[in-house]
């Protein structure tokens, strides 16, 4: 079963596509989708639109994972990430991918045990679970990967406990 | 030219078509897309995205006119209006149509003279400018005609002091 992590941003999204395998799981795909600073606000959405669509023909994921929207921001960094969060899931219904949000402390909880744990941690323990090289793996790509070994573990969780 | 208003919601977006025709002005469509409650959020926003598509490949605006998001709502109102926002300006900008945006105020301001007019103010003038029937026209749909309204009032005024 494939699943696609995104994280959402502003100017980046990054996004990892995963497939669990028994106790480890492999890395299909994972980087960000960039826009170029020049282009306007409708540009850079219309650009994240046909990117994840493209992700989504080619990798065919089953399902996807993103982290619900996080009150704390500012609201004009709120307003971005949700322009952007929009788009993602209307690109993804419209391709009938299945969406799971979890909250970013499920999130830090599911990767490293410790619900608060730092940017840092996190990181490093999805280096750990997939094997990527920190080198070929950017923050938001390991954000993305983060999220959707989240719903592997609660999924292995949920089959373990139905066992 | 004609102008598209569009005023995104939760569960409904009013939009609304004008052709300028020099001191008046034609309504060519107007309405609001909803949503209905029983589909995700995800679901939703897919389709919003598809009948927006719709309208503007029926009408074919030359320019659409959005308001710029409100800060001063709840951060869960704001997220979820910014998602929709979003998957507006992703539609419009994958059919090249340039999109304008105004604050609130400044939309009050063209359509009625007072940027701190109330929103029943707002109606009544719009229904006087473009000679719709109160009954046939939606909040939603008032709101977006408005701020195609603004739009109209700004390209004459600008077209007139150029002169």
């Amino acid at each position: 079963m494939r699943i696609l992590g995104l994280d959402p941003g502003s100017r980046h999204t990054g996004f990892g596509c995963i497939e669990p395998q028994g106790s480890s799981c492999r890395v299909l795909t994972q980087g960000r989708i960039s826009c170029p600073s020049g282009e306007s606000l409708p540009e850079r959405l219309a650009r994240l639109a046909e990117d994840l669509d493209e992700l989504v023909q080619r990798w065919d994921p089953a399902i996807a994972a993103l982290e619900k929207p996080f009150h704390g921001v500012n609201p004009r960094s709120l307003i971005v990430l949700a322009q952007a969060r929009g788009v993602l899931l209307a690109t993804l219904a419209a391709r009938s991918i299945p969406v799971e949000e979890y909250a970013p402390a499920e999130v830090k909880s599911a990767v490293t045990g410790n619900g608060r744990a730092s940017k840092d941690q996190v990181s490093r323990m999805v280096r750990m679970l997939t094997g990527v090289d920190g080198d070929s793996l950017s923050e938001d790509a390991a954000d993305a990967l983060a999220v959707a070994l989240c719903f592997a573990a609660r999924r292995k969780w949920r089959g373990a406990t139905k066992g």
